[in-house]
Formats: C-alpha cells, structure tokens, sequence
C-alpha cells in the first residue's frame, strides 16, 4: 500500500463518520425484506450467506481497525476472528468455506448486535475526541475507506449470492417485487481508436493495491463495441448452434461446456410460465430468466448477462471479433469521460464487462504488507479481468481503472460482453 | 403390504386420533428449542433439515391418505409434492438431496402451517362422522399408523441430523441444556444360547413389511454379551493402535479409514475444555465427545456410540469375538422378554446394534404395491442391519424384530456394539 | 486354515510335481497368443496386466513356500515382493494397483525367467531326495495346492481382465481367431426343493478358507430355474424398458445407473457390422457383444453374460422371481450331483450365477494366521457371492460349495443369471 | 497461416527430402533403446505413450500433406485416422486421450510400418517429378516444414512423457546409461534493459502462428537475471520453509499443494542410495533427482528444473524477485543475440523458463483456416508462456520468439526459473 499512501490522504475525516454510517446502513438496508432464513443459507461455495456477508465485513474493522487503535482492544466474541475471517492467513485460521452455511449460531439477531456494537466503537475512533497521533489518524482514515469499499464489494456479492440461492429454490422468489422495467436497444457502433503508449492504473481518488502503480502501455490500433452485447444477439449465437461448434471455443471451455452440460448463460430456461406472464414479443422465444425480479420473459434488448469469460470469448469469436483487453477498456473509457464526445454507453451499471486479460500485477506492483497484502494480490492467477461495474454495484463504487476478476467459468455475477477489434 | 394387512387390524379407531395428536405434537416439540435458522441447514446429504422433516412427514399424510381418502382433495401447495418427497419414484419428481438446506422458503412459519392444516384435514377422516367404507376405514387406520410410525422414524433422524449439524459448528452448541447423567457400568458376561431352528419376523402389532414374512431359520449354539461396549473398552482398543493395524479390518473399511483419515469414532475429539469443565476421571485421558449435551468429558462407563459397521467389525475382532447376526440378536430378545430370566441389559434404549447381516429380504417378502412399496424394498444392497433402537429413538417406537439398516460407513446415527461368540 | 488341515491331508505328494508343472504351463498357454505389449497393459484398476498375473502367481509360490521351506532362502529379486504383492499387508509394502499398468520394466521376459527359476526351485522342494520333517511335508503339499488353486483363479482372471482391455480398443481384437458355436436353448422349468435344514460347507477335497466350517441352515420350500437366463431373455427386460424403470431396481443400482449411463450388459452394443459377419436371426435385433472371440451378433439363445448384480436383481424382480441364496443355489446343485434326477443344468462351466447373498463368513468361521487369513477373509463386506464356474475357468477348478464373490457393480467376469422363486 | 505464408517460402524445396529424412530418423533412433512394453504404455492423461508419438506424428503428416496433395489418396489404415488424432475436431472423431496406453495393438512393429511407408510416399510427393502446381509446391514445403517442427515438439515430448513413465517405476529405469556431468555455476549477476517500445514476435525463419504478428509493446525498465535459479539455491528455499508459507503463494497454488501434498519440486525426493553412489558435496544434503540418467545426487550447481509456474512464481517472491514478462524475456535476448555483449546466459538448451505472462493472442493474431487452426489458438486459456528451450528440446528447434505453455501446475516438462526484477 506503499503507493498508494499518498492517494489516501485525500480522504476528508469530518465527512467519513457520516460515510461510514451510510454504508453500514445500506448493507442493513439490503438484507432487509430477507429472513433469517434466507439469510443463512449458502447455494454453492463460490457463494456466503448474507448473514456471513454481514459479519465478515464488520469483523474487517473490528480486525483490521479496532485490534490496532484501540488502546485497550477487547474482541465482541473471540471466536468471530475464525469464523469470519475470509481468507487472511495472515490473520489465522479460518472456518471452511463451503460451511459457511452451517453456521446457524451466531444467529442473524447476534450478527445484528455484533454489528451495532463494532459501529459504535468505529465511531469513537473516528471521534476528534479520540487521541490519536496525526499519522495515526491518516492510516486509520484510510482503513476505515478500506473497510468501507471492502463492504461495498461485499453488497454486491450479497446480491450476486442471494440470486443464486433463490436460483436453486423451485418456488423461485423474487427479491424485488416490482416488474423489471423494459430495455432500450441502442444501435450498434465501433468507436475508433489510434494505437499509441496509454497511461494505465489508478491517478487521483482511492483506488485497491492492484491498480497502482501507474505505468506506460503501447496498444495497436482498436475498435470498441458502442454498448453491450443483447441477449437477442446472444439468442441468435445460441440458435445457430453456438455451443455445440467446438471451433469457437477455447479448449477448456469446450472441455467444461460438455462436462457441465452448458446450453445457454446461468439463470436463463425454456419454459412456459402460465401465470398471466405476457411473453412480450417474438424475439424471446419461450426463453427466460431467473433475476432478482423472479423468473421473467427473457428481454431482447437487455444487456446478456450470468455469461462465463469462456461464453464470452466463443460468443465474440462467433460474430467475428474479439474480447478488448482491459488497457484498450480503460484507454476508451478514459478518453470518452475526458472528452465527452464518444459513442460508448452501458460502460458501469449494467453488467461487467470481460476483457481478455488474465488478471496480473501491474509493472512494479507491491502489495501491502502484512495480512492486508492478501487482498488482491494472492489471486493473481488463473483469473480473467472485468471492467466497468453493474446494475448491483453499489453507487460510487465505479471507477474506470477498477480491476474486477473471477475465473473463466463463473458464472453468478453480472457478467456481459462487450466486444472490440483490431484495425480501425 | 398384503401379510401385514392381518396385523394392521389391530389398530384400535377409537384411540388413533389422540395418538395421532400426541406423535404429531413430539415432533413440534423437539423441534422447539431451536431457531427457524437451526432449522432450515443441511450439514450433509445424508442428513435433512429440521424444517424438512417437519414438511416431509406431513408430505407422508397428505400424499398417502389425504390423495387417497378425501373426496376433494386439494393440494395444500401443489409445490410441496416435489419439495417434500423423500425417494418415492412412483409420486414423481423431487427436489434433489443435497439441496434441501438451500430450502429458504417456505419458511418454517409456513411449513407450521401446512403441519396444522394437514392435521386438521386427518382428524376430519379419522372422525366417525366421515363417511366411509369399512374396508376404507381400516385401510385408512393402518395408513394413518403406518404415518405414525414415519413420523417416529424422523424424530430420530431430526435428533441425529441436528446433532451432525451442531457438530459442524465451532461453537459446539447444545440442544440439551443439562449436564449428562454419568453412566453405570455393568459388568460383562456372556448370554449363552443353544442351536436349532429359530422363528424370525414379525408375529403381532405393527411392523414395516422388512419384517415379514416370520420364517425359520437355524442357529448354530452362540454366546452374547450381556451389555454394550463401552468407551473406555472402546479407548482401550484405539490406545492399543486398533486403527493403525490392517488385520484387524475388512479391506474395504481399511481404505476408507485412509481416505477418509479416521482415527476415532465420529463426536470424539482430544482436547482441552478450559470453562472449569472438570475432566472427572483417569480413565477418559483427555478424550471428549460432542452430544446433543454439547463437548462432554468422554464418560468411560457410557456405551460406545457413532460407530461404523467397519469400526465395529474391527473392534470385534480385536476382541476376540464378533458381531452377531440379526436373526441371533432377536431370537436372544425374545427369549429374554419372554423368560425374563435372562442377563441381557441395554438392548434399547441406549444405542442401535451393529449386526453381521446385510440388509436382505426375508423369505418370501413382498413390498406393498405402488409407492409405498419403495419405503424399504429398494435399500437392501450393501447396507447393514441394526437392531433394538437408541437413547433418541421415541417411546413406543422399540420391538425386538425391528430392523434398521445404514451403509457400513454410517457413523451420524447413534450406533454402537454388542459383541458376539460362537459355540457356548 | 485350523480346519481345512484335515482335507488337505488327501493331497497326493507323488502326483504334486506333475499337477504343478501342468499348472503353471496352462498360465503360459493361455498367454502364448499375446504381444508383450498386451501383456502389459491395464485397462482399469480392477483388472491387472497379464504380465503382472503371470508374476505374481510365482510371487506367491516363492513367498509362501520357497521362504518358508527353503533353507537357504534368497529372492530371485528383492524388488518383486513389492512389485509383486496384490494385497497382503502381512507381507508388507505393495506397489499400487492402478499402476500396475506403468510396470514396462521387469520386461515380460524377464518374468519369464522369474517362473522358470522358481519352478525349478519348488519342483527341487517337492523332490523326495529334499529333507523334509513330515509336518513340513504335508504343509509344503498343502501350501503347494493353494498356490495352484490361486493360480488357477488368476488364469480365469487373465481371460477377463484381457477381454476388457480389448474392448476399450477400437480395433476389437479377437483373443480367439475360430467364430464361436451357436447355443443350444434348453426350455425353463423349475426345480421344486423342499423345505429343510440344509448342509452347507466343504466336505471333502480341497476348499478356501471362506467355505469352512461346513454348517447347517434352513431353507424354506422354493423353486430353482433349471437353466440361465439367455440373451434373447435379457433383450425382452431391455425392450420393455427394463432400464428407465426404477421401480425394479435397488436404489443404489438405480443411481448407478444414471451415474454411469448404463443401458445394457458390458460388451453389448448395437451396430452393424459390415465385413460380411452374417446377422443370423431376427432375434439379435441387430445386437453385438463383444467377446474373447471379438466382435459377434448377440446370440439370443447363449447365456446372457456380463451382468452386475444390480442388474440380475432387477431382471429377477422383472420377471416375477428372485435371486436364489447362496444356500439354495448350493444344496439343489448338491442334491442333482447325488441323486442325478435333477432337470438343473448349466450349473458350471458357462457362467457364475449371482446370488441374492451378501458374502459373509459361516458361523464359526476362522480366516488362516499369518498373511495367507488375509486371502479371502477381509473381503467379507460389501460384496455379493457368485456360484458355479463359467466359460473360462480352469478345468478341475470347479465343485458346488465354491464361493466366487464381487462387489454389485462388478461386469467385467462372466456373470450371469439363475432365477428363483419362492414356494413349490 | 495467412501472414506466415511469406516467412514459408524461405523454405528451400531442394533441402527439404533430406531434411525430412533426418527428422523423422530422429524420433526412431530416441525410441531405439526401447522395449515396445516401454513404448507402449501411459503414465498419465497428459502424457502420450512413445509409440503414440510415433503414430501420431505420422498421422500429422497422412492427414494434412498426403490426404491434401496426392491425387489418389488411400489411407494406410482408416482406424488410425481416429486413433492417432490428438486434438483436432475439424478432422473428425478420436481416441480418449486417457485410453492412449490401452492400445495395445496397432503393435509397434506395424507403427513402424505405418511410418515407412508414409515417409516414401512423403518422398514421392516431395520429389521434382512429382507434378504440382507452383503454388501447390510451396504449400506442400510449408506443410511438411511444419510437420517436421510438429514432430520435434513431440520429440521433446517422447523425452518428458517417458521419464514420467519411468519415474512411476519402483526399479527406476535410466534411459541414458552414462552418469550426468556435474555442472558449472555461474555468479548470478542482473542485466539491465531500458525502458521503451519493443518489437515482439517473429520476423523470417519458420514460426507457429502464435508467435505472430510482430507487434509493438512497451516495457518499463527492468533487470534480468543472468542465469537460471539452481537446485542449491531452490533448496535453500525449502530448507527456509518456503512450501510452508501461505504468504508466498498463490491462493489456487497454495491450495493446489495442500491438496496434492507437494513438498519439492516433481522427481526430487530424499534418500540413500546403498549402491556405492557417492554423495559428492554437503551442497546435495542427502536429496536426489531422477532423471533420464536414472536416480541421481541432487546437484546443487545444475538447474533447477521440473518446477510448476506455482513453485516458480513462490521462489521468485521469496527470492525478492518476479518471474519476466514474455516480452521481458525476448526482447533481452533479441538483443543479447544481436549485440552479443550481453551477461545472459543459459537461455537455450538447459530447460524452458516459466514467464509471468498468460498465454494470449497477439495483437490481431489470426490461427490457419481449417482444422490446422487448431494446432494453437484453443489453447489460450489459462495456462502459462515458457521461453527459451531445454536439454531435450531437438537441435534447431529453438528461437527467441518461440511460445512454449503449460497450466500453472504442470511439473513434468523440463522446465525452470529465470528471475527479474523492476527498475534498474
């Protein structure tokens, strides 16, 4: 984080208290119409139970932050610093992954005090009434931002988490009970741009270690998608055969496609809803998808999304183009909010977007030290990069240098494709 | 179901109804102490959770006598006929095993529900004032026993698949809040019997069809332990390297020890309690066992339990002795109930008995016709007969010809030992 | 081997050395046709190498006898006690199953060294002119009859564990180059056996351990097929849909089932053969199996073969039987060799009848001390006995108390079906 | 192969026979000192048997030179066109790959066939009477050039695959029977690179299609180490417990270890060797390595070698270094081989060089139309760039811009670490 230092000093302390109580607040808010049954379960061991969510990232400033301000520290419960504890070794051991879900004790009630009670605490720290060093006070305002974009991450996860435990349930419920509004398709377009060094990472604001540092590419010429892929575009590479042309996929993929039995993205089904439920048009033919509104007619002009990196790269190969790496993203991305005048849309809030970049450190990159070091860079394999953010990202947690990163076969975020290609 | 139509006359109409109130409201109590959380996990595919075994076991009534009997029969939700069945093809679909944990709704609240109107819509067909036909009638009694005697089933299986639950949970919580009771150790001695051809089966009362046709077979002369290994005879053979020695083990259950790197029964732990927990003597060295008392100080007196099949075939042979055959354990029973002049103790009550039969039909059996005949037809291949019944097995629910069958690696179910001799 | 001593007493010394050489030269004709490179192959855990056959039969000769009798002991090569070893943890290490494949070196000429050498040195100990106390004497005799016994199981195993070697090759090589005869169909009937209490064991002649103590036990009246059930049969269980029904199959046969894609006995398939193999009859229904002849049109009047014991079960309940007992199967087979008025045929010689019994041991059974109790002893769980012999089992190998067993999935033995019923 | 189609036509015709004469000579003459038992079997999926190799290089040729360019083509054998396809879906069904040493037959002998009477017909076509169009002509030399680069990489590849096979071999076979020649060390020193635009990929001279097109990218400075990382040094990484700190690792690799139980690189293992083999220094500290020279003292001055890209990346941070970009490592030994005045060493010949960087396309990478364009481009996905070549890489095989990959966790190749660092 050694880099990133001078970064951190933008935060305002007199607006983090009321920051910090708003984004603690929001994950409140979003578990809110959930019972503690729903909160409790874990579909797969990908995913974490919202009542895990809740407490993992309350125990992130209790570990990170109260164990080293506090004077005289005491831990709420000191079994919390196993159970939930994510994936620091450096912290110690921590409770099996995939029984997360078995955790009915502490109950959600418990986990509500725990939270209550570390939130407090937090804001005594944060208090001017507290007497901390200057230096101190700098390193624990940029803790608690940590902390705070920690949860953040963690209030999409929560969302990405739930809708994949609903997917496993027949009853299929709804988390949002209104109906999901109708897309807007736009026109396709390329937007042009010239090959030349680009400045790549993280320049002002906070940013997470594997940003930084800032450093010099060379990228060839490239065009880029206008906006995403649909799912009616997605749909005709589904009807002309798609997933079961071998030539248009990584051989991997094809390898897990036959082995998963993959058809078509995650969430999306035939079926017949009987209902009441109008299929709009023509264009969705019988399909449709599990969302956090329920099982809806699949929408012709919304984004394609729950799509795997191998999906994505087949799928761009198909329409005879390729996934944009994620310095040709950025580069775009950071021209059209500079300039103004580019035809990119769909860029944050909608779907994340797969680049073809294995996620790597960046030339010069150092990660924190101690436990914190194993935030990001410990997964610096086998993994491939996304750009932009989603409908679930919480607001103010875009930024066009954020690396997002999962393995080529998840499927459970929300996930897109938007395409680019060589040449101008 | 045919043999056992005979038997099934017994049952008396002008009682069932307050049994069928009084088994229906054991199950809500056991279930009582325990969060809607606690009740909605799965810890594995064998177990199911609380709340599923409530859902199921109304499921039973509603499936098979409701459908069945009631004039307009309407699904309480047409839903719960997949959500709920356990293994019966001939209903239809079910919702696969491993995900009934992922179950979040119907929440309990709902399921209690379904429980009350079910049981509303029972004791309306089980009123004289329903009309039926005689032959209707007393099919629908041994229905409704048949329901009973289910429900019974899983009350045990609730207590064992709580107790794996709780196991998983580093907070080791209890359901029961008051300490054990320490055990009596009886001497041991050995229940000679002579050979010649024995009646095995089911003569009066209810029984489940594995328990007829009542048949010959012929017994060689054998001697039986009068009581159940204990924990501190069991210590003594792991101290002596009982798992570390191959001869002492089927080959298969020696490849499972590897894989699986079992060391001791399931529950038992080494470990230090600090909370003044008091280890009580010399003879339990260190060794606790997790109960649904919580992490308890291994009693040395107390019956060896959460054994394997493999583990109690090594065990005996390490002894110099082995298990009994089912047909002996029910003959010596018999003759002890009948006698009573026999030294035969703990045969139930305390824990389920391994026996050296695989689970087989006897003679002549014949399963009911349709899905009922799935409840213990298909299970007989590569499984092993208990006998006599457990600490948690419901009142009323013990007889001497009952046979309960598990995998020779089950270990969750409260299964222990009694040893076994030829000749006298 | 406390009791089989006394049976052993009537091995013949003087006939001993011819019985061996005869023996050991049938285990190299059976080999003579391959490659080496056939030799050493392993298509499966499961099944060994030829080469490793051929060896490790000489294994047991040099470690069972030539350790223990020679006075001047020194192994031919000390590596081979590992490399050599199938199971026997009382002899030590072993080299891993699935890997026996790997083992390219020692070459199978070399192999051939080692059984010449260590023929040579038995046929030295079995020489009169070799001072021997006569307790040894009959001891070398007796361990000397065991090592051709188990030869002799391995010769057997040669022919099945090639035959799926070459099955998994396209090329279907034939093992035998003359076509194989048309069967004969004998018509069903049923032999009708009293009631009674049955003598089952060894009597006299040499037997395994597993077949000790002789004993008694009570059959029920029953019925007994007077022949196997042929291919033509089997193909009626397939075309009614045999396989997509689980109401006739065990549960855990069923998940089998599903798991593994099975919709027909191992070695069959449907295909047309087109260099000129004429499809006989209608009845085939243009059927193939596979076979040590190589690839035939199915014979619908031959014994169906290759059958696992989930699929006999399902067959027998098919077809409104059952399997018979292990008892049954022996004592009919006893009685139609004394009075010779029985309409049983195909008893021995075609191939292995599974029996509805588990293997277990007889009351009173006691495995041999030292390595050779791990011979049948530890396999005792989990494991279905088989009775008979089949197609390829050694001449003089055969006799009706003989207890073949394999785990319910197994195919890959000749394996077939005897039904029975219950009643007369 | 669209812009490689001027680099082919350097190929001169006149050299091609000859050329293709000692090619393919070279792979009999590495398989000579071979049994066809050793030639024959499988050590593991990702392995190939020897004869494989030979088969499969052959079919490379049959089924893209002489199926393509002889007027009345007639394959030597139609089964083989299934059996000895690798991994080309455009050229229709094939083998499993992990069945590959069940294919006992075709023998070798007649792969030996197989192969001379393909090469005469390669000959044929080769030969100036042979009558082809002009563009034909040079289509075929590119064709067959790429065959015999295809073949060397299977060379390479018959070296590491048969020592894999050896290795799982209690007798550990050597396949070079003289012992291996100590090795020099070199002081490890750091060359410095500028930053700048560098040009990457091939220019003239035979290349894959991943090596194309030559692009532009830009590097920031850096340091590269002069020599490979030796056994020595990789020792005193175990010795500080480097496999027993999670910090170091990757999270996949760390788990991939704990799984797997890794404690050293594949072939080193710790024992005394009794046969007068003399442990020549301290250094060794009683490890060995097997090798193609059998079991051998760990040399503390040779590469280390055998290493997955999990090790590497984990001594790479332990050391206080990185692994170099691909482009890092072409573009300093483009350089060294042009000014010749640089420190680097060992770049060629000793063993491959785990890079940092993904295998992934080049800028505006375009693989060959048809089933040829299979050879690279489905493969990148997940898996990592090796440079430079090793001690079983064929004479004039290797090049500065050539793209070896592997997965993160292969460990069989010959393959090691250089170090580089940031800055200068």
């Amino acid at each position: 984080m050694n880099a990133k230092t001078e970064i951190f000093h933008l935060i305002d302390p007199a607006t983090l208290p009321a920051r910090f109580a708003a984004v603690r607040a929001h994950s409140m808010a979003l578990a809110e119409p959930l019972s503690s049954e729903d909160c409790c379960a874990q579909s797969m061991a990908d995913a974490s139970p919202i009542k895990w969510h809740l407490a993992h990232t309350t125990w992130f400033f209790e570990t990170f932050i109260l164990e080293r301000f506090e004077r005289s520290f005491r831990a709420f419960d000191p079994s919390f610093r196993v159970l939930f504890n994510s994936y620091y070794n450096g912290v110690g051991e921590r409770h099996a992954r995939p029984q997360r879900g078995l955790l009915t004790r502490p109950s959600l009630q418990e986990v509500h005090a725990y939270r209550r009670h570390v939130d407090e605490r937090v804001h005594k720290l944060l208090s001017p009434a507290y007497v901390l060093a200057m230096e101190d006070r700098t390193q624990l305002a940029n803790l608690v931002e940590l902390g705070l974009q920690h949860e953040q991450q963690h209030q999409e996860l929560m969302m990405t988490d739930l809708l994949h435990l609903f997917s496993c349930n027949p009853l299929k419920p709804a988390y949002v009970t209104h109906p999901p509004l109708p897309a807007d398709e736009q026109p396709q377009q390329w937007q042009a741009i010239d090959a030349g060094i680009v400045n790549i990472g993280a320049t002002d604001g906070f940013c997470f270690d594997n940003e930084l540092p800032r450093h010099r590419q060379f990228v060839e010429p490239y065009l880029l998608a206008s906006r995403l892929v649909t799912n009616g575009e997605y749909l005709d590479f589904i009807e002309d055969g798609g997933y079961r042309k071998p030539e248009l996929w990584m051989s991997e993929g094809w390898d897990w496609l036959q082995r998963a039995g993959i058809l078509h993205p995650l969430y999306w089904q035939r079926c017949e809803v009987s209902d009441g439920a109008q299929i709009t048009e023509l264009d969705s033919r019988g399909w449709h998808t599990f969302s956090l509104h329920g099982l809806q007619p699949l929408d012709p002009h919304a984004a394609a999304m729950h799509i795997s990196w191998f999906e994505a790269d087949a799928y761009a190969r198909w329409a005879g183009a390729r996934l944009p790496t994620e310095a040709e993203w950025e580069h775009a991305t950071q021209q059209a909010m500079v300039t103004g005048d580019s035809i990119l849309t769909q860029l944050f809030g909608v779907c994340w977007q797969w680049t073809s970049s294995s996620y790597a450190p960046y030339p010069g990159y150092a990660p924190a030290t101690g436990a914190l070091g194993e935030y990001n860079g410990k997964f610096m394999a086998n993994q491939y990069v996304l750009r932009g953010s989603s409908c679930v990202t919480p607001e103010g947690h875009s930024r066009c240098n954020y690396r997002n990163f999962f393995p080529a076969t998840a499927r459970w975020q929300f996930s897109g494709i938007r395409l680019a290609k060589q040449g101008r």
